[in-house]
C-alpha cells in the first residue's frame, strides 16, 4: 500500500489495520485514542484500491462519500493508495528522511522443522515404534519382558535398551490387550541433565495396539510473568498450538524477589510450587483440548525458566538466591518424573528443565542461546532479553560472558506511573506531529488506552526525545507551547491520552520521574554491554550482531530503541528479534537430540559475570543516564540524525 | 561328652541339651515326648563329670543321689560322660557300625567379611564420605551442588558422579546446618538391573555433619512362608542381627498358587502386596529397634525372592506365572524406590530385588547360587532348595542348569495328616530302637509333641525303613508286634507320640498315605536330578558336590535323606548345607559389588528346563517311586548299610 503525501509504500498483510500499517510505515497520522475509534482524528482519504472500513458516526456520510475514512477503522485487503489529511502533512514534510527497512529489522528467524532437517538436527529424542510379538507358548516360555525386547532387536535392529519399571508392571495386560501387539515409545536419552551422555535408549511407555501416529512432545516457557506452551507433533516435528496465560504466582507479587520471600513462609513453597504446576497443567490442558490430542500421547516436556521459577517448580528453595553471594542450587536438574511434581502427565514422562549458569542467568537465557545458534557461529554476536533481569550474552562458537543487567521492572512497566503490561488497551506504540505535537497512539488489540507497556514507553520516550520535547538529560523541554506539557502532581508530564479518551477515565501521562525510572533501566542494560565487553578485552565496535529476546520485542522498533540508547548502535539487519527464545529453546529440545546434547557445553562455556562486582560497571551504569549516551561517539548515527531533524523542524 | 555303652565321644557346645547331643552322636535314647521332659523315659547315668540338670519328678531322690538324671533335663557344660540305661543298651549293640561325623556333613560354610577381604571381594556399593565445603563467598557464588562436587573431587578424589533430585532438593538446608560439613553416601551401580554396567558413581543421600560411621545395609529373603531380614554394617562388613517372621500373606494360603489366585481377584493386588511390604517393614522396624539403629542411615536393601513373590512384592501381577506356558512379566527388575513400595525406607533408597531365571526357579535360587559360589568353581555342583518348588540347578563355572521339580508341600509338612511347619512342638528328629520300635523324638524348642515337621518327616520314614519298620514300597512291616503298628482310621500307621504326650491331646501318626506323599516328593526331586544331568549328556555319577540351602535343612541328617533317596549317594564330606541360602545371597549383595557384577552373568547361563516337557522325566519320577531307588546301583552304600544292619537286628 502506498502513502500520499509522504510517497511511502509498505507491504502489509492482508486486514492490516491501516493505522498500525502507517505505524509500520513510518507516516504519522494523529490518533490518540489508541486506536479504539473514539477520537476520530485519523483521517485519511482513500485515493484508488479498496479499503475495508467499519461505519463512523465521526464521519458524516457526505465525507464517507469523498473518500474520507478512520484509519483505525479500515483495514487493508488489497493495493490501496491513500492520503493523510492536511493538518498531518506538515510533519510528513518535517520528517522526509530515509525510512529503514522496518521489515528487516523485526524479522524473527525461528528454524522451521525442514531447516532442523536440512542440517540433519531434526531427530526428536521420543520415538514411537511398532511391534508384534508371537505369544509364548510350550518350549517358548521367556519373560514378557524378554519376548519384548527380542522383538525390538529383530524387528527394529534396537539393541542395548533399558526399560523403567512402569513398563515392566503394565506389560503383560498390554501385551495381550491386543494380542501381542504393542507400541513402544524409545526415549534417547539427552545430555544436558546431570548424567554424562551415553547413548543408550531407555523403553518409557507401552501402548496395547498400533500408536505410532500419536507422538507429542511440549515445550514450555515459564516466565515470571507468563507461562507459555507450545504442543508439538514429534514425528513431523511441526508445532500444532502455542497458548499462553498468566503465571498464577502473580497473585502473590509480580518479581522473583517476591516470590522466593513468599516461599520463604511457612507453606509458601508448597504454594508458589502448587500455583506454577496449576498454570503449566492448565495450559497444558488448554492446548490438549484444543487439538484433540490425548494427554497420555504426550512423551516429554521441556521446560525453560529463569533459575527462580526454575528452582519454584521443582519445589527446590530459591531462598539463596536472592542473599549476597547470590547462590543457586544447582545449575543442573536431573529429570524428574512429571506427576511428581504435580504435572498431569503420563507417569513415564519426565521433566528436563534448562540448567541455569547463574542465579540471575537461567535456563530461558540458555534455551535463547541454543533457539539463537549464538554458540554455534562465528560472529561475536550480543544476546539480550530485555526484561526485570536484563541478561545479556556475548560471544560466539569460541567463548561466552554472561551478565544479568538488574534493569528493574520499566520494561515490563513497573516503577511508571501508568505503566502497564502488555495487555489489552496499553499503549504499545507512539509517534508525534513535530509541530502540533500531538500524539498518535495504537495500543494493544486497539482499545481504548489503560496505560503504557515496556514497547510504548521505548517508543514514546524515544519519539519524545526525536521531536525535542524530550531533552538529553531526561527533562521536558520547558519552552514548548502544547497543553499536553504541563505540571502534574509528581512533577513536569506529558499527556498521552486525555481522560475522555481513555479507559480508566483519567489523563494517562508520562511524568519525568517515568522517564528517570526508564533511563536507569536503559543505562543499566547499556552499561553492562561495556562492562561485560571490557572484561573480555573488546570494545562495542567489536560487535556483530545483536539477538533480541523476549515476547516484548515485537513493538519495539529498533531506531527508536538505539535512539534512547538501549540497544547499541549498529547497521539495522544485523539485529535479530527470535521473540520468547525461551520457548524457542524448548521446542528445539523437543526436536533435536543433536541440540539436547549442546546444552551442557552451552553451560559449560558461559563464564558469568556479577556485574556488582566489577569495579567499572559504576562508571558506565552512571555515564548511560543520558538520551542516548554521555559519550555521543557511541551513537554518531543518531546524533546525526537527531541534528537533522531539529534542523527540519527549527527551520 | 562320651557316650556308654557306645563308647561315642561327640563334642558339643557349651549348654547343648543332652537329648539333642545323643541325637548328634547318633545315640538311641528312648524318648516319646519330644524332650518335653513329659515321659520320663530318657534316663541316663552321670558317670563322670557334671551336668546341669533340672529338678524332676520323674526321678526319685535316691534316683538322682544314684546319678540317674533325664536326658532331655540336662544341659552338657563341660567334659562328662554318661551311660544309656540298660533298656537302650540293646539297641547301641545292634546298631554298632561306622558313625559318620555329623559335624562335616551339617558344616554350613557361610562366607565371613574376612573372607571376602582375603579374596578382595570387600567393596559395599554404599559408601559414605564427609565432606568440608568453604562457605559462598563474593567471587565464589558457584551453585551449592557445583560446591559439592568439586569438594568430592579435591577432597576425595571421586570424579564423575551423578546426584540424585532429592540431594538437590535438601542440598542447601543440609549444607547449612552443620556450617558445610556433610556427609555424602555414594552408591556404586550394580549390575544385575537392567542396565548395562557403568562404573559410574551415584550421590544419593546427604546428611549434615558426619554420619560416616553409621552406614547400614538390609537383606531380605522374602519366602513364602518366612521373611527373613539381616542387618548389615556396610563400613566394617558385620551383620549386626537377623530377625524374620512368618509371611503376613499366609492368612491367605500357604502356596504361591493361592496367593497367585487371590492377587487376581479385585483388589487382591493390593492386598498382597501390601501384607509382604508390611511383613518387610515389621523385620525391619524389629532389627532397628534391636540394634538401636536410626532407619534413615540404611543406605540399600537387597531382596531375594522366588518369582511370585517378588512380582507380588513389586506390585507386578504374577497371573501368568500360573497360568502354561508359565510366563513371569520379567527377570530383571530395575531398583525401584523403597519409598514407592511402602516401605519405610529413606526416600533415596532403593530395593534392588534379585532377577529370576523362569517362572518356577526365582531370585532366591539366583543369590543362593552367587552365596555357594557354584557358579565360580569348578567341581560339577548339584544345588538343591528343599521346599515346595523343588528348585534344583547343576553346573560349575561353565555353564548352568535349572528346573523345578514341583515336589509339592511334603517337605514344608503339607499334604501329611500331622504334618506342620518346623515351628515349637514339631517333631524334627527321630530315632527308633530297633528291638523295642520305641522313638526317641526331638521337637523345636522341646515342647511337647503337635505335629511333624519337614525334617522330622525326612528322619522318621529314613529311620522307619533302616530299621524294617517301612519297607521299600512305602508300606509297614505288617509281621512286626508292636502297639505302635495299627491300622488306623486312613490306613496303616505308626505311631510317633501318644495322646499324653502330645500338646494335641491325640496320638500323633504317620500313614501310610502320608508315606506315599512323601515319597513323591522326594522322587519328584530325585527324577529332577536325573532328568537334567541327562539332558546336559552327564550322569549321577559325575556329580563332584552337592549344595543344600534352606532353613530347612537344620535338621537333616545327610546320611537318612541319602537312605530315602532324596539326596544322591556320595561322600558325606562332599555335601555343603549353606542354610538360607536367599538371605546369603542378598547378604553378599550389599557387602560386594564384585559379587553384585556376578548376578546378570549367573543368570544369563542359566538354562531352564520346564521338566514336565521332557519326556524321560515322568520315567524317571516313576522310577524314583521307591525307599531309596527302583535303580539300588544309585546307592550300593545304602543297599550294604541297610544289608547289614538288617543282619545286626535278625541276628
Amino acid at each position: 500500500m502506498h502513502f500520499l503525501p509522504d510517497d511511502v509504500t509498505v507491504e502489509v498483510e492482508a486486514g492490516t489495520n491501516l493505522l498500525q500499517a502507517a505505524m509500520m510505515a513510518g507516516v504519522h497520522i494523529n490518533a490518540s485514542c489508541g486506536g479504539s475509534g473514539l477520537c476520530g482524528k485519523c483521517r485519511v482519504i482513500l485515493e484508488s484500491g479498496v479499503l475495508e472500513s467499519e461505519p463512523s458516526d465521526r464521519l458524516s456520510d457526505e465525507e464517507t462519500a469523498k473518500g474520507y475514512r478512520q484509519a483505525c477503522r479500515s483495514r487493508v485487503t488489497g493495493d490501496v493508495e491513500v492520503r493523510v489529511t492536511v493538518e498531518s502533512q506538515l510533519d510528513a514534510r518535517a520528517l522526509n528522511r530515509p525510512r529503514p527497512s522496518r521489515n528487516a529489522a523485526r524479522m524473527a528467524v525461528e528454524p522451521g522443522v525442514e531447516d532442523l532437517k536440512a542440517k540433519g538436527l531434526f531427530n526428536p529424542p521420543f520415538v514411537k515404534k511398532l511391534i508384534r510379538l508371537s505369544p509364548p507358548r510350550r518350549g517358548d516360555n521367556i519373560s514378557d519382558l524378554s519376548r519384548m525386547i527380542n522383538a525390538l532387536r529383530t524387528q527394529h535392529d534396537i539393541h542395548n535398551l533399558s526399560v523403567i519399571f512402569s513398563v515392566i508392571k503394565k506389560l503383560p495386560d498390554v501385551a495381550r490387550e491386543e494380542d501381542f501387539e504393542i507400541t513402544v515409545t524409545l526415549s534417547y536419552r539427552p545430555s544436558f541433565v546431570i548424567e554424562p551422555e551415553n547413548a543408550r535408549i531407555r523403553l518409557v511407555n507401552i501402548q496395547a495396539g498400533d500408536h505410532t501416529a500419536t507422538t507429542y512432545g511440549l515445550a514450555v516457557d515459564v516466565g515470571t510473568t507468563t507461562v507459555f506452551g507450545q504442543l508439538l507433533d514429534l514425528s513431523t516435528g511441526q508445532p500444532l498450538d502455542t497458548y499462553g496465560e498468566f503465571n498464577r504466582q502473580i497473585s502473590y507479587g509480580e518479581d522473583v524477589i517476591t516470590r522466593i520471600v513468599v516461599a520463604g513462609r511457612p507453606g509458601g513453597m508448597e504454594k508458589m510450587q502448587g500455583l506454577i504446576v496449576e498454570t503449566i497443567n492448565h495450559v497444558l490442558e488448554t492446548l490438549c483440548l484444543r487439538q484433540k490430542v490425548d494427554r497420555e500421547e504426550i512423551c516429554m516436556v521441556t521446560l525453560a525458566g529463569n533459575t527462580t521459577m526454575t528452582q519454584l517448580l521443582l519445589g527446590v528453595n530459591p531462598r539463596y538466591i536472592r542473599l549476597a553471594p547470590y547462590v543457586p542450587t544447582a545449575n543442573f536438574f536431573p529429570p524428574i518424573p512429571a506427576p511428581s511434581l504435580g504435572l498431569n502427565l503420563g507417569e513415564h514422562v519426565l521433566v528436563h528443565a534448562f540448567p541455569s549458569v547463574a542465579s540471575y542467568v537461567g535456563g530461558d537465557i540458555v534455551a535463547g542461546l541454543i533457539a539463537s545458534g549464538v554458540y554455534r557461529e562465528e560472529p561475536l554476536t550480543l544476546y539480550i532479553d530485555l526484561g526485570t533481569n536484563g541478561e545479556i550474552v556475548i560471544g560466539n562458537r569460541d567463548w561466552m560472558a554472561c551478565a544479568a543487567c538488574s534493569a528493574g521492572p520499566a520494561f515490563e512497566g513497573g516503577g511508571i506511573k501508568f505503566g502497564m503490561r502488555a495487555i489489552e488497551g496499553a499503549i504499545e506504540d507512539f509517534s508525534i506531529n513535530p509541530t502540533t505535537l500531538e500524539p498518535m497512539l495504537l495500543t494493544v488489540d486497539l482499545k481504548k488506552p489503560k496505560g503504557i507497556c515496556g514497547s510504548g514507553l521505548i517508543n514514546t520516550v524515544a519519539g519524545l526525545f526525536e521531536m525535542g520535547v524530550l531533552e538529553a538529560n531526561g527533562r521536558y523541554n520547558r519552552n514548548l507551547s502544547t497543553k499536553r506539557l504541563r505540571e502534574g502532581e509528581d512533577g513536569y508530564e506529558y499527556v498521552l491520552s486525555w481522560a475522555a479518551e481513555t479507559e480508566i477515565g483519567r489523563d494517562i501521562v508520562l511524568t519525568e520521574v517515568d522517564v528517570d525510572n526508564f533511563i536507569r533501566a536503559k543505562g543499566a542494560m547499556y552499561a553492562g554491554y561495556l562492562t561485560l565487553l571490557e572484561a573480555v578485552g573488546l570494545s562495542i565496535r567489536d560487535l556483530e550482531r545483536v539477538v533480541i529476546a523476549g515476547g516484548f520485542g515485537r513493538f519495539v522498533h529498533l531506531e527508536k530503541a538505539i535512539m534512547i540508547g538501549l540497544l547499541p548502535e549498529m547497521d539495522l539487519d544485523r539485529f535479530t528479534f527470535i521473540g520468547n527464545g525461551s520457548l524457542l529453546g524448548a521446542k528445539l529440545n523437543c526436536l533435536s537430540n543433536n541440540l539436547r546434547q549442546d546444552v551442557t557445553h552451552v553451560v559449560n562455556q558461559i563464564t558469568n559475570f556479577e556485574l556488582s562486582e566489577v569495579p567499572s560497571y559504576m562508571g558506565h551504569y552512571v555515564a548511560a543516564q543520558f538520551l542516548p549516551h554521555t559519550t555521543r561517539e557511541y551513537f554518531p548515527g543518531v546524533m546525526a540524525r537527531l541534528a537533522e531533524t531539529r534542523r527540519l523542524i527549527e527551520g
